[in-house]
């Protein structure tokens, strides 16, 4: 009964029910647990056509969305990749095999669409995709914050490399949530506003 | 910093947090553990994606796959609602009162919006709807098959209940998907498909 698209349709989407298995840095608001990246996607999905209206320019924000639910599916083989870890070189080559293997699953057509709007998010250079990467920034951030300091406080980061790691990618993306990100982050670590700005300013040789 | 219309915003998308806690009965595909709401819907804005081009009338499936990001926020407030659970009356009133406050959070013409998406799916009246519900149906469809029963074995649900609370549904959005499903159901209970189908026509008055 089950057509030849359809075989590989269900096999891509069996597939990926790995990545709710896959376990972010980041806990849930409430503490209880650390968040895994499926459902990290499906909020920075909301987060996309919430915010719709901060974008750095328009966007359309349908391939937003569809980029943000897709954005983290490599992980299922490659593993997610800690804002604070110590980055490892072949991480990269790992998530493009894993994006090979994955959007291989799929129909031909329909395999390179979506492995194409991935590779956008990857790349970052297209307006849609500089605001979904300022959302993947943003949301946790917004988590640290409201979770008394989050990941930061469990690896040690301090004020400057939170403005260093978080908000060229937040401003660029999205300049109306990095105005709120740093006022929040500056509260955080009981520093005043106008000279967190200064130093991201200098820092980003402005 | 924060204009007024911003600090809604992220009023709503913190609040929704929560439903990364709200426990369904289906269980990931690795049985592992059960699977929670957000990283459900998550998954089935992929389905409505990939599987678009199965829907039995001609969708927008930008809708769609946000009627199916926020179809579950409601369970916040009210609680998930198991096929197999006995029916409370006041659920349906219990997800109206926390609708009005979950798109209540967000600025007016905002909540607005995605408050009538929601209505839309609830109503399941309209094309993208049935499509959503379809896939809604499908999801946990799939996994009880790939998962040796899941909560049809847990609820002692038996073949013909499996029909007639899943068939109608997903046959009405995507037929295509029905034909799959129907072979599954009828392999996992060691039926006969033709005699499936016979009964599902039956019952629907065919």
């Amino acid at each position: 009964m089950e057509s030849h698209r359809l075989v590989q349709q269900l096999s891509f989407l069996r597939e990926i029910d790995r990545l709710k298995s896959v376990v972010r840095q980041s806990p849930l608001l409430d503490r209880s647990r650390k968040e895994n990246s499926a459902e990290h996607s499906w909020h920075l999905a909301l987060y996309a056509w919430v915010l719709e209206e901060h974008a750095a320019a328009h966007v359309d924000v349908g391939r937003v969305v569809k980029m943000l639910l897709l954005h983290d599916i490599v992980e299922v083989d490659a593993g997610d990749t800690p804002i604070h870890g110590v980055l490892d070189g072949s991480q990269e080559a790992r998530e493009k095999l894993a994006a090979d293997r994955f959007f291989g699953l799929l129909p031909a057509g329909q395999g390179e669409q979506l492995q194409n709007l991935w590779g956008e998010f990857e790349a970052g250079e297209t307006g849609d995709a500089q605001f979904a990467k300022a959302l993947d920034r943003f949301q946790p951030l917004l988590i640290n914050v409201f979770t008394d300091g989050g990941t930061w406080a469990e690896s040690g980061v301090q004020y400057q490399q939170v403005l260093e790691r978080y908000g060229p990618v937040i401003e660029r993306g999205a300049p109306a949530l990095w105005l709120v990100a740093r006022d929040w982050v500056a509260s955080h670590f009981g520093r005043a506003v106008s000279q967190a700005q200064c130093k991201v300013d200098n820092d980003d040789g402005k």
